[in-house]
């Protein structure tokens, strides 16, 4: 079957031994041939996993998020811990489902006093200033582009930054928090994720609290709503959400682990992102934009 | 229902008077007061109608794929053409769909030798060259990013340039030609979008073909294949492909028309992209991804 880089990705999958051939790597090579040094634990405890009701023939349907760590966005992962550990999620439903933008959960009757469902006691109301951190040292920067002086990757995540602030980046698979205008913030309690070419206008006026790691398909493939903004017009439309519980109290849960991004493999790994020679590629760019560096993730080996 | 920016939506879905107000204009409000002069026909023989086999409840999957222009791609346009004119597309179907990267449609068997569908006399085998285009006047340019020198707009296409040379880029929806490894450059018989963050590493190693302008969402929702690069892994996971004409050939088809890459109005919808004041923005970006100033395109008014 015709492929427009069957090439690279058959190389990948061999794993070869990096020093065996005069072929370019791929990013997948190199990936592959990192220690198990460079690999970190995600814990469990920092993992929200979001079951839907089963999709067609049956097939589960499991969502796994990592909460993004300090500094950023504490205020939100603190109250979504508290909504999971209330159980409030389960019965929830998908309600919004917008082309190249976002996926969007929570409660349908969020927005209508008398029939939205309480929310648990003690969430915190964040304060706009948290849609930054302090600035950072940027470990890896990948240079400025059109959204931000600079931008590199902290702890495993994505993040822009300028002089005083850095925050993390609205890329494909982010999680961040629905909110009505300012001065709301949100609670957390309404979560999306990005569904296509990222959303960067978004950075500093939401906040991200964290991505999907696994399951991402069952939420980027799903009917686009054919409501203003992508909302599904009947709740019939709407795909419910059975269950979401931390990653601790879920029985089975694989291991992750993502590549460290101040390892020297991640630098390797980001360099042929930007410099692709590999059979397909005649033309290396030469450059890469953030949102193309995903941190490599995967379910760690037993 | 809580949306995280519900107020500029309904903003833009009012089409208030520019004048009228003191509130920031949103990217729609700019495009919806844009006059009939900014906006350009585009020729139905310029138009690939794509129709699916029916979806849930029988709903029809109708995709509309408009061909790039000249300078850009010509040969491989042309021989697209001809698989039309040949109806060689009917009883295809789309073959791989992979998660934040592509849908791919063509010839099941088309890399099997004895199974593949004949393609039609006279295909031309356009050379590598053919990628980039002599250098244009890039009327709006956005800057340069990592990937390119210089990034604007051709004609209401997104085009990134070096010194030397111009080219269409990897930007959501476009439409490019799957190939085998180089030197073949593909014949326009297989083909692919883009359903994710802009993969523009493959700028200047793919023809880019066209862009999908309407029925975009019958593909990004596909479910995306479980085998390697997302190919479907039993021919039961195919969408069918019904039937492709060239727009000139469908009865009833809408008139559709962009916005002029040329015109003010155009000018200033992309700095409301880069600079978004309206209500729910807090802190405007003050710059915009060429990707992320989608060219509005509409069916044209009766």
């Amino acid at each position: 079957m015709r492929t427009f880089f069957s090439a690279l990705s058959l190389a990948a999958l061999a794993a070869p031994s990096l020093a065996a051939s005069d072929k370019p790597l791929t990013p997948g090579d190199v990936v592959d041939a990192a220690p198990a040094s460079d690999w970190k634990r995600i814990a469990p405890e920092d993992l929200v996993v979001m079951d839907l009701t089963p999709g067609t023939q049956g097939r589960a349907r499991r969502v796994v998020i990592q909460l993004i760590p300090a500094p950023f966005s504490q205020g939100w992962t603190s109250n979504i811990r508290k909504l999971v550990a209330a159980r409030w999620f389960d019965g929830t439903a998908v309600v919004r489902v917008q082309d190249n933008y976002v996926v969007q959960w929570g409660d349908p009757d969020g927005e209508t006093p008398d029939k939205a469902k309480p929310l648990p006691a003690g969430l915190a109301k964040v304060p706009e200033s948290a849609y930054v951190a302090a600035r950072s040292a940027l470990k890896a920067s990948g240079g400025g582009d059109a959204y931000a002086l600079r931008t590199g990757f902290e702890t495993g995540w994505p993040v822009a930054a300028d002089k005083k602030a850095a925050w993390p980046v609205h890329c494909y698979g982010m999680v961040g928090v629905g909110r009505n205008l300012s001065p709301d913030t949100g609670t957390g309690a309404e979560l999306y994720t990005v569904i296509g070419q990222a959303p960067r206008q978004l950075d500093r006026n939401i906040a991200l609290v964290g991505r999907i790691i696994a399951g991402m398909e069952h939420l980027s493939s799903l009917p686009r709503g054919t409501g203003p903004l992508g909302f599904y017009e009947t709740p019939q439309e709407r795909t419910p959400i059975v269950s979401v519980r931390m990653g601790s109290d879920v029985p089975g849960l694989p291991a992750y682990e993502y590549l460290s991004t101040d390892s020297a493999s991640f630098a390797a790994y980001a360099d042929k992102r930007a410099n692709r020679k590999d059979d397909f590629y005649i033309q290396p760019a030469g450059g890469v934009d953030i949102c193309n560096v995903p941190v490599p993730i995967r379910a760690a080996r037993p």
